[in-house]
């Protein structure tokens, strides 16, 4: 039984085998319709997701399957204090498979450690959410008929953005791809991750604040949006944020076949006068997520002609009790009786990450 | 494709049709068991409405069909100030056909333009709720076999009262039919109904405020809820309130044969003890209004073996962004992006209407 | 047409006969895959319960039906105000069985008199939720083989705790078997349920405030919650917790074949280090809910190939409008054109309890 955490979790094969089942079922959905036939998803959404949770929806549907669950966690046991252990305990005898989504970072983890079914991390807190990123994936590989030698820019919010972050590890996979990161000073991508993942692997990649400048030379445009929350000077954030949303104007010097990609949902940083434009691809992302979450489920049920995965997890030195995490949000601070748990990431710096959140501390 | 915003998109043939397919439904149900299998239905209800939520989700459950939605806008992305725009054209990548209930006058409109899939106004605000009018029209078809020649009573707020209103437009089209008009002053049916559709065709109609004195007459009883809060003098809602409740003795001189109706929900403008009543039809109304969603949904998507209709909106001279539309109420004061467009009512007097709301201003 | 508000509803027969439908169930459930083909189960949640939610949705889904329904009442038409009647008697043109869930004492009863279809309490306030003890008695079934001669302790709030008086009232009625109560001195199991049912009929029980000393005597341990809120004296509160909660120590002088029930969510009442032991049925006992919800269903539409049972409602003699009942919580102080109903317990003293709740009056 396999589980999806991070998009990380993915091997390439992986991902590519996803990435083939998934535009098979585009082209013959029929053959897929009675796949999880007498199979119910269980969607847990101790937060609100709509548009997360209905993709998931649809998925199963058009698999065959049926689909229990709950759309916010006033509506569950959890405003009882019950724990997300005891949650997918009780839903492991009610459903075949489980999608979580829960605002507390390496919720999900906890889920994969109790549940009797496989689990999909539909998004733990600021932490992963990979099955957004098999949709950009997805995406982007339909667009250009592959990965290899894009040059993809990542605009706005590039500090707290997770799906920014888990694009970038997910395409540094592949040979001859290169970043543009389009930011106000504030919002920059965060330096580990140039360090650990693009200056060690000796990944291209570009740092600037200018949208327009940017633009002729990307293959890909990923934009996110610029929350006015994010900024300690308000002044600044007025300043910035029209340099920010993506306009007519500023595509004119973009290449023809440039593929416009967003999270969604957007408030205002693309403009809907775009929306006609065909470069624009954010709405068939969402369709390329269904697509995904299909595949996901079809794999992780075995149903997918595949053998079945005997990788095991990372197995790692854990030390318990000795740290406490410092993240407010991870969900070591709320659930019952959970140790806490760190790795070691360089023993004689003293550095450690939560097991459950990644949160970094140093000793 | 087609969708349905208002109870006058149909023509009387149309109409006629949907209560042919709606009975054939109600006879041989098993015929209709499988028509929309492998089909989804979304119910996007950025407001609660549980009946017409649950109607819908039991009509397409009875076509063999599957139902992915939201029942309140807390759970949906709308919290995080994502247009209706852009929720219908990610949704029209989950699901075959829409039905959407929204606070906002005119938001159905929105939806229409924006989705890739046929979509049912299932309620925009105080402006249309069609599928409620299709419930009352089966009902006083299947009570009295027919339309022509009915006198239909209409009782209690005929000022606010969308249902009410939209009756009046549908019933207008059938030969012989004459209403009587019975509420306190205050929440008189509007006179712009009567002076269009009333006074222009010559179609009898009778105000009082008395409802003993008009039940003799009546074919059909339409009753609605009169809200306290309708009206600015307490003591006159005091006076009045209890001569707008329906009860036994109320009905001693009603004919044998009169249908009462009630859009529920009620509160206590209709006495329980009347449930009993072989004329009480309200339940029996929620049951019709299954049928004709069901219908609806089948030719919708083309299933009920009809010629699509090729029939075209109406085309207008439309003025965009000259006026600005006066109803707080309005879905263009909130959706993103949304141009002001108004149509000419009377040119030379400066009377307008705005699209979404029909909204009336004068220039 | 039959219902299941109270367990006691239920003849031993007919709770033999569910439980041999469930085990054949657990064993075949490709048997009971289309059993429910195009029936669909309303789940009407007037206040969330997630797992009794999910327990019935999946239930009726592997009998191959579909489910509406509403996760709590802000998403329903009862935030308008509808009554309970009103609900049910729409709801019976959606949905072929109702379970329901209300905050009130008797809303069940509301449910049954206006129903046209089978309805299923599924908690009613503080007052019955007979499919919990289904569960617990299946698992009890599963784990000792049979009934007789069991020693059932019940261990935490025996006051307020309904699953733990619907439990002895049912167990009651097997040859041997026999009650220990454990508990504070504020939260002792009712003393009017000990006369009524242990004392009548010659049960042997024994009332202790020492879960340790109590343990190795017992084959079943249910354990429950202790709620802060219930002392008066938090620092008596503060005193006893501790002394309730199930700790790996505590078993050390428990049988080895113990079973460890409790009908969730706990809090804390049971060391996370206890789900490991094989004393531990908790998860499987939601397991079994399952299963008895699949039998019970499938009992009340007729489809278990039993003769429909015509058993009449219990006959009684009815006060109406006497009385009023001073219970806060019960149906009747908000449901509208509701009577008055109690029922005489002892006319010579003055003995009468309300017909909806059960709350006793003397007069």
């Amino acid at each position: 039984m396999r589980n999806l955490l991070d998009i990380m979790d993915l091997s390439t094969d992986e991902l590519d085998s996803l990435i083939k089942t998934a535009l098979d079922i585009k082209d013959h959905p029929e053959k897929y319709a009675d796949a999880c036939k007498r199979k119910k998803l269980a969607t847990l959404f101790f937060e609100p997701s709509t548009r997360t949770r209905l993709s998931f929806e649809a998925a199963m549907y058009e698999l065959g399957g049926n689909v229990i669950g709950f759309s916010e966690s006033s509506s569950s046991s959890a405003a009882k204090g019950e724990s997300v252990a005891d949650t997918v305990k009780v839903v492991s005898n009610y459903a075949d498979i489980i999608a979580m989504r829960h605002p507390k970072d390496g919720a999900a983890l906890v889920a994969v450690r109790n549940a009797n079914v496989p689990v999909i991390n539909a998004g733990d807190g600021g932490h992963h959410h990979p099955t957004q990123t098999l949709a950009d994936l997805l995406t982007i590989y339909r667009e250009k008929g592959g990965f290899r030698g894009l040059t993809i820019g990542l605009c706005g919010d590039l500090k707290y953005g997770r799906t920014v972050h888990s694009l970038v590890y997910a395409m540094s996979r592949y040979e001859g791809v290169n970043f543009v990161f389009i930011s106000p000073e504030e919002l920059r991508f965060p330096r580990y991750i140039i360090d650990d993942v693009l200056e060690k692997n000796g990944i291209p990649y570009l740092e600037t604040s200018d949208l327009e400048e940017a633009i002729p030379k990307l293959d890909i445009l990923y934009m996110t949006r610029i929350q006015r929350e994010r900024f300690l000077d308000l002044n600044e954030y007025e300043r910035l944020k029209d340099s920010y949303i993506l306009t007519p104007e500023k595509l004119i010097s973009a290449k023809k076949d440039m593929a416009i990609l967003h999270p969604l949902p957007r408030v205002n940083e693309i403009s809907v006068a775009l929306d006609k434009d065909p470069r624009a691809k954010y709405f068939e992302q969402t369709l390329n997520g269904k697509y995904m979450r299909m595949a996901l489920i079809l794999k992780l049920l075995g149903l997918d002609g595949k053998p079945s995965d005997e990788t095991e997890d990372t197995v790692r030195d854990v030390i318990y009790d000795r740290f406490r995490c410092p993240n407010h949000r991870c969900i070591t601070t709320t659930e019952q009786e959970l140790r806490q748990e760190f790795y070691s990431v360089d023993e004689e710096q003293g550095v450690y990450r939560c097991v459950y959140c990644d949160t970094e501390i140093r000793k």
